[in-house]
């Protein structure tokens, strides 16, 4: 056996806790798989007296995280405290630049400082590790940096937020709105107490942008992913997708098109019969796409502290086996800088449902409109026939540019027969 | 940049080909990756003057593989000439005695040798590798080691062989037989002229002895694989199997249990809301259990000559990039051996078809048998109404022991109104 890995733990969570509990649980098994023994010095969190369910008396305590991450006998800094900036930051940083390995599940640091972090890292001579950060149980990151390593990967997309698919599954399901689910889903413990960074998207955007970096070799780019969440998504809009064959899912997708990078997460429309379709509850899946590969598709939980502490266990067993690869596949020198595909360059196919006044010319208003932004319409239906009153009408469209749907939309909603704004879901090929 | 590696490639089939291919187009993508030059320097095959597509002439030629695994300049032996013993065998412990890595996309070679060739690579120092070995493009070799180490799996199962699985779906969707459906898979190219061992079960048999070996730290037992392939598999069983809310799979299914270590092999009734019962075609898939992540699942192309190219040169790149572990996560020295779970102790739900006479009194006749080997049964569909004539009867029990469900059969059969041998598929609980 080589000498024992020597690991610091900053943030004591539920994520810390299990990570701890399971290194306990499971050292001697750890120790034959990795060579060595992985053995936990020092932690650190906020409340010292608070209660974990876990032994902590072995390990050396601090009150200031950036103090562990110093520490001289640390091999392995354990980053779980989250958030963009602030401490986590520090202590990130401290690592590095002493040298350590840096295992972090923080999805928000890396989306924002992931490229000079990896720089750093390459000249300090540390691993920078944050499997836990995309899809928690999934070993995505793994997979495209190693098992995938033989290909130019076309697409990368998924479900990569398991709040949202929680509640759009259970909309489906139950025929309910998005405001009782999000409660349900708060009481279940499946969403936070303040939701607004998972369901407006923001959480899938941070690791779309860690996927794009990985899959590309480009420097990630937080601020170009096009986001939009699943608050307006409507239990009509869910119905009628099930009547089209579709589903609704909050999809992260990105990709290199002749206008540069394309990284959106917004809700999609997709056909039953694709993999995804078939992802539910709190599930998150990432389908990669490439020549040789044709697809490769991984589902698992996105979230929870049995993933996460697995995901965070594998990157230090990995730092323990002297398993070393670029965080992004290649030296973060050598990542390319992108410029960002307009989202109005996007083209695809669309749902628009729009609530009109069910009177004579209305559909050939709105269909006038379509023909001179050029936007061909595979299915116009009117939901219902009531005279005089306010009646559904769903449309779908072939292929068409973002721009000129926008403009459709705009005017649309201003003829007086239209009585609401449009709602507009992009149909995705997958 | 590191030195260049050098790399001998035995075999030159469609694999080999395109493994050769892929090296060339994106060689210097793969050295960026790797950071060193991934140097093809030699080749080897039966036929010299077969045009393959690609240009050979700067690689050095052996008319004999282990020559070429004997090379004093080649680091990295590539094994693509298949079977489980002879040549390729020859090759591999060539390879291994010299001290040089070990690439192999051979599954009978790892399933009936894997356990030997692992320690004897343990001892020269050699790598040895096998991802193209099971389910080719999903990287799940990589995953179970590396991505999911933190993790006491419980259960590992799968869609094992895309010639089966692409034969089902046939089968299913346009409710042909199997002989018709087979010989279209042949003219289509995803069955073999000799499709025996992907269609008995044999194929999977090998990919599930591999997986078990690795997803539980023992000794590879193929011999303990009960395994039944798809011949037998009726378009009347898929169509009542849709009926009752599943789908025919066949499944690899590996598990350890108090009687020993399960591994079967055999067509399965999988629920319509399981993963695995929306994988189409010639895709694989394969699932991994444990308390930490709960399920990994894991889905893409499991022959071809890419999938199997990407995982060949992922196991090149590794190489490369200095990235190793235990072919078997533990080494080889450590691996238990188990001793096989008896199929009779099996424990399940299960379908039973019966071709019976029209009569009262067949229904409690049958009834009795199962009360008497205290077989539960679940739901008893007679199909039609025929007095006198040959009706189908459709049962599934509750869970139940094989043993009895066997015994339970064999008097079924000798009824005098049982005019067929009984149907049997297990119903799988994923």
């Amino acid at each position: 056996m080589s000498a024992p890995l020597a690991i610091g733990i900053a943030g004591l969570g539920t994520v810390g806790a299990e990570t701890i509990r399971l290194l306990q649980a499971e050292a001697e098994t750890l120790a034959r798989r990795c060579g060595r023994v992985v053995d936990v010095r020092a932690v650190s969190a906020r409340d010292r007296d608070r209660d974990r369910g876990i032994d902590l008396s072995s390990y050396r305590w601090y009150n200031a995280a950036p103090d562990l991450a110093a520490a001289g006998d640390i091999d392995v800094v354990v980053e779980l405290i989250g958030g963009a900036d602030g401490v986590a930051l520090d202590v990130a940083e401290t690592a590095i630049a002493a040298g350590k390995a840096l295992v972090t599940a923080n999805k928000a640091l890396i989306a924002h400082h992931g490229t000079s972090l990896a720089e750093r890292a390459e000249r300090t001579g540390s691993a920078l590790c944050f499997e836990a950060g995309v899809a928690a149980g999934i070993p995505v990151l793994k997979v495209l940096r190693e098992g995938l390593v033989a290909n130019r990967l076309g697409r990368v997309y998924g479900i990569l937020n398991g709040t949202c698919n929680y509640i759009l599954t259970e909309m489906e399901r139950t025929g309910r709105g998005f405001d009782a689910v999000l409660r349900e889903a708060q009481d279940k413990g499946y969403a936070e107490a303040e939701p607004d960074f998972d369901i407006d998207g923001v959480d899938a955007a941070h690791k779309l942008a860690i996927l794009a970096g990985l899959a590309f070799g480009i420097r990630i780019d937080f601020a170009g992913v096009y986001t939009q969440g699943v608050r307006h998504v409507s239990a009509v809009d869910i119905g009628f997708a099930r009547d089209l064959g579709f589903r609704i899912k909050l999809l992260g997708i990105a990709r290199l098109t002749e206008h540069g990078l394309e990284q959106r997460v917004h809700p999609c429309m997709v056909r039953l019969d694709t993999p995804l379709a078939h992802v539910d509850g709190t599930f998150n899946a990432v389908v990669a796409e490439g020549p040789a590969i044709d697809r490769v598709v991984l589902e698992g939980l996105g979230a929870g502290a049995g993933p996460t502490a697995s995901a965070v266990i594998a990157d230090i067993l990995d730092v323990a086996r002297g398993v070393r690869t670029p965080a992004f596949s290649v030296p973060a020198t050598d990542l390319a800088a992108c410029s960002t595909a307009p989202m109005e360059c996007h083209t695809g196919p669309y749902y628009v449902r729009l609530s009109v006044v069910d009177r004579p010319g209305v559909i050939a208003d709105i269909s006038a409109i379509f023909r001179d932004e050029k936007l061909s319409i595979e299915s116009l239906i009117q939901r219902g026939r009531a005279p005089g009153e306010v009646v559904s009408v769903v449309l779908t469209t072939h292929d068409c540019e973002e721009a000129g749907m926008r403009r459709a939309l705009t005017a649309v909603e201003k003829l007086a027969a239209v009585t609401e704004s449009p709602v507009m879901i992009r149909i995705e090929h997958l």
